[in-house]
């Protein structure tokens, strides 16, 4: 049995990624997908244990007393956070889970966990993100400006990552994304056992 | 531009490195090979150029005085090696160029360009490659046998590489090949300076 990794994808807003991941997931089903826990409200459209669990501070707060969480964040009183146990029990079993955290989760997650691969998505240039982001048309300018510095501060941190996809042809971005989960596969680190297997049988 | 690669792949006699290596090359006509020096003579149905330079004795040890070479071995009398200008000049350009090595090749250039993409090209089983060994008829079993114990001293060594490509079913090989190179494209050793492009026109 190869071995398992936990993948990081990060992005600023309007990179992309969530799209590209959607579409990503579509070809590679068996991956599984990182549920956040989180203590802000849900929003209109968001599904109980769809992207995220919503869960009371006091249950957050018992899961950072009880070491239960990979990393976590507070975000202007809101807790984020991602559960260990989910994220353990695939990669003991061989297989891929996909956490989708931002620029400082990545580091945290790093830190503990040295073998995650980590992508960022990007937009292929600021201009372009700056028109995605006033695309949108229902935001304010103050508001796109404030996205826009978040989005700058971001990419400025995507040499820490471990691959860079350009999301300027969505196909190609989903194209890229799969080909480097696929490549993963035959990295060393999750082959070993493979030359093992091979050789044991001599 | 993206920074260039240095490509390494190796596997025993048998593994079939060479028609992967044909059939992916088709598939990524912009990478480069690199002709390796060597001093035996000429076989029936080798091309001057092709996979090797026809060099003198005299002419070798001058191009080894001279440092002229990424990495070289003396088998049988016969001097094998990789002259290093072709390969600093394609790595300069930001392109591939691929060195078909062995074991020990791979560790001698690994130590002198840490940065090379190691693959490793892998029968599926002993037996496997026993039959392939056998197969062509036309050896004789002490022969088969001197084979094996070389391709099994080369596969102990597998786990010294970055990717290991199983080699059941050709097809499949050859796309995990190409799938490899493509990934490695986006890694950030060679997208930092893209990084760099899209954050410079803000």
């Amino acid at each position: 049995m190869s071995k398992g990794r936990l993948v990081i994808i990060s992005g600023p807003s309007g990179s992309g990624k969530d799209t590209i991941l959607k579409e990503a997931l579509k070809a590679l089903p068996e991956i599984k997908f990182s549920i956040s826990s989180i203590t802000r409200p849900m929003r209109e459209g968001e599904v109980e244990g769809e992207k995220y669990n919503f869960i009371s501070k006091e249950k957050f707060e018992e899961m950072i007393k009880n070491d239960m969480l990979l990393e976590y964040n507070n975000y202007i009183g809101n807790y984020y956070g991602t559960p260990k146990a989910p994220v353990e029990k695939v990669i003991n079993e061989g297989g891929e889970i996909i956490l989708e955290i931002d620029v400082n989760g990545q580091k945290n997650v790093k830190e503990k966990v040295d073998s995650a691969l980590s992508i960022f998505i990007m937009p292929p240039s600021v201009e372009v993100l700056r028109t995605r982001l006033t695309g949108r048309g229902t935001d304010s300018a103050e508001f796109i400006e404030k996205r826009m510095k978040a989005a700058l501060y971001e990419m400025e941190r995507a040499k820490n990552y471990d691959y860079i996809v350009i999301n300027d042809d969505l196909e190609q971005a989903v194209q890229d994304f799969v080909t480097i989960i696929k490549a993963d596969r035959l990295n060393i680190q999750r082959q070993n056992n493979i030359i093992d297997e091979v050789l044991e049988k001599c």
